[in-house]
């Protein structure tokens, strides 16, 4: 029905909502009466459950129950049992994820595993992506460096990389979803190509995890790590996880050898022994109260059927980018993410000379993305609490503030941004 | 007064907590009812500000803020906000103590910064106590199997430490209060030693950090790590933080090279490049809330007079130590703590052949105490929360507990304890 002749309306959008199986998800979140956030890509939302489990968890386990919590409220497993409770997103076991430091640490964890496989040996490339999330590359630039330099850090294209993953690469490092223009990686066939050239992918889930069906097991994928305040819903700084499949846990070390990755951490002995499993992979004392922050978003996750999720992603993006071109048209907005559905992330980026100034306006009138370097406007899509109608409210706000120049005033320029 | 013929009573007790400057600050934390907790050492005590304090961040700056908080709250400083009022604490400066990641993942940065200064060449010795706490030496084996086990891992008696710093020492780690005897190092002579001998020392200040005054720059310490869950009372798995002397914060590095020590993190740049000062020593996205509710333990902590803490602290240890003496004698409970104040944290270990089984069944008659590997019942003194009749209570049930023989069922046997 949508045709030039006979558009979208909003009343289109409220009736989508209307048939929306996934609308009753959106009540169970505290989302800020007026605004429209399309950034949960970079801090997902409240769940309202989250609030009362904390209180429980400081007044109740902590402020009573004290030592005694560890034991008598799990606290002691939280970082497995969470961690199953993400396998179920990843499509993994849920003896094969772990809730544990950051997203920043577990890079390292799994980079530095890897590289000290047999399946490394004589190899001297780690491979990633030029535009990949920063830190990632960070961590492999500081493993390297304490390595003396040991590894050419190889940085390619995204169109590259398949290419590029042969026989010298020790270990690869690709985030599945690109942060800026919402690209995804073909994970399969990645993980066929490593695995012929013998060597290991460590998977970067944090764009992806809790937006779209991963399927580790299914597409031979190894080693992973993602992140939980995004979709996960876990909150500002939320503890990290990292993947290893069975195939690989035995094999695979951590050099940081913390106690809580100890086979028996309160025997108290001298000597480090790797716990069996994949909690070997913890380091020190797990982040209890922030774990279970965590799992009250992965609780809402589980209970979502993960292809509604991705097909709710894929329609709001869809109506997203159309509702831009029949009405933004004039401004000369480039969308950098791909058309087809299967690249396409839970995201849209558009390049805009005036990409920061014009997203602070945006901001400033209640529609929420965020501005990425060196002149993107990106909006994440959270199937879980975005609605159709916020999608139509938020363009009709991106017009007026094109038509309108809000945006050239002078406070909408240069501010320190935060994902 | 207190002789065999005019022996302490509770009312003494009760007197000296009617005289005690610092009682009022029991008021601040959630204590349960009837419970007597000397277990401060291992968790602390619940600050009745957290939950408060908690519930604003989840519910006005994560859901009502949601992304922009983390500059509008200031998250995106909150590991440099923190880590200067602990700087108050450990006799450093505003800028040398930041809040990051785990005590074990600092331990490891800072060991790892150590031996990438120029120091540290031709040296071949990384140096630590035989019975320091496990994960610290855990850390440093997974550091140096990771560096190809190029150094030998010294691990020396308490009395022997000085000695052993030598020419050949890399770098030493040291814990200034033993965790289970509560034998305190002597931070400026050990320091001094390391000056002359060309080194540097890691101190690990978990168990004294809160308890005792530690004085880092007038001691000459350079590097040193701790525990955000013990007496600084910031909840379960707390972040931890580490302390980097002016003098060498522009000399060192992390391995662990997150954005978030990034000079510019938000340029999304391709290049890791150091942040200046302490910043660098962070890695991944700072956990907000638990940082949050960390604050609020050290806040109390700001406002308490370490001097007097120290002396309530020794007052108290003092007591429990003469009661066990004149009401528990019989029952052969040998002190492994050290008589001497200079030399005692704020804590007493007791050794006794039916250790476990006695302080399971102590915790179950309400005074919480820790049992530690092989032989000793723990029992640590936060002096902003305990009383002196809450030391006459504990005794005297301990004294019923021996008496009574009710150690002695089958149920306190053989359990895990968790620190």
């Amino acid at each position: 029905m949508n045709t030039a002749a006979n558009p979208i309306t909003r009343e289109d959008c409220a009736l989508r909502d209307q048939q929306d199986p996934l609308a009753t998800f959106r009540t169970e979140f505290a989302l800020p009466e007026g605004l429209i956030y399309l950034d949960g890509n970079s801090l997902g939302s409240l769940p309202i459950a989250t609030h009362k489990r904390l209180a429980k968890m400081v007044q109740e386990e902590w402020g009573q129950g004290l030592i005694s919590s560890w034991n008598a409220c799990d606290w002691v497993n939280s970082p497995q049992r969470v961690g199953a409770k993400i396998a179920r997103l990843l499509g993994a076991e849920a003896d094969e994820v772990i809730v544990a430091d950051s997203t920043s640490i577990n890079v390292f964890k799994l980079l530095a595993g890897a590289l000290a496989l047999p399946s490394a040996e004589g190899r001297n490339v780690i491979l990633s992506e030029r535009g990949n999330f920063p830190t990632d590359l960070y961590m492999a630039q500081g493993l390297n460096e304490w390595l003396g330099g040991r590894y050419q850090l190889k940085l390619v294209e995204a169109g590259q990389l398949a290419a590029a993953l042969d026989r010298t690469v020790a270990v690869a490092l690709v985030t599945q979803v690109d942060y800026r223009s919402g690209y995804v990686h073909d994970m399969a066939a990645l993980n066929r190509q490593a695995r012929e050239m013998g060597t290991h992918i460590v998977w970067d889930l944090s764009h992806s995890a809790g937006a779209l069906p991963v399927a580790l097991t299914a597409s031979g994928a190894e080693l992973a790590v993602g992140c939980g305040y995004k979709y996960l819903n876990g909150g500002p700084g939320a503890p990290a996880y990292l993947y290893v499949a069975r195939s690989l846990q035995a094999a695979i070390r951590t050099p940081l050898s913390g106690w809580f990755g100890h086979a028996k951490p309160f025997d108290f002995s001298t000597d480090y022994v790797a716990a069996p499993g994949i909690a070997r992979m913890q380091c020190g004392t797990p982040s209890v109260l922030a774990i279970g922050a965590l799992e009250c978003g992965i609780d809402i996750l589980n209970r979502a059927d993960m292809q509604q999720l991705r097909k709710k992603s894929l329609a709001l993006s869809d109506l997203f980018w159309q509702l831009i071109e029949s009405h933004c048209g004039e401004f000369k907005f480039a969308c950098v993410s791909p058309r087809t559905h299967a690249q396409r992330g839970s995201q849209l980026s558009f390049a805009h000379e005036h990409a920061y100034a014009i997203m602070q306006a945006l901001i400033d009138h209640g529609v929420v993305g965020d501005f990425r370097q060196p002149n993107l406007l990106r909006f994440g899509f959270a199937p879980l609490y975005n609605r159709y109608v916020d999608i139509w409210d938020a363009v009709m706000v991106l017009r007026d503030v094109m038509k309108n120049g809000t945006w050239q005033v002078e406070k909408y320029r240069n501010k320190q941004t935060v994902t």
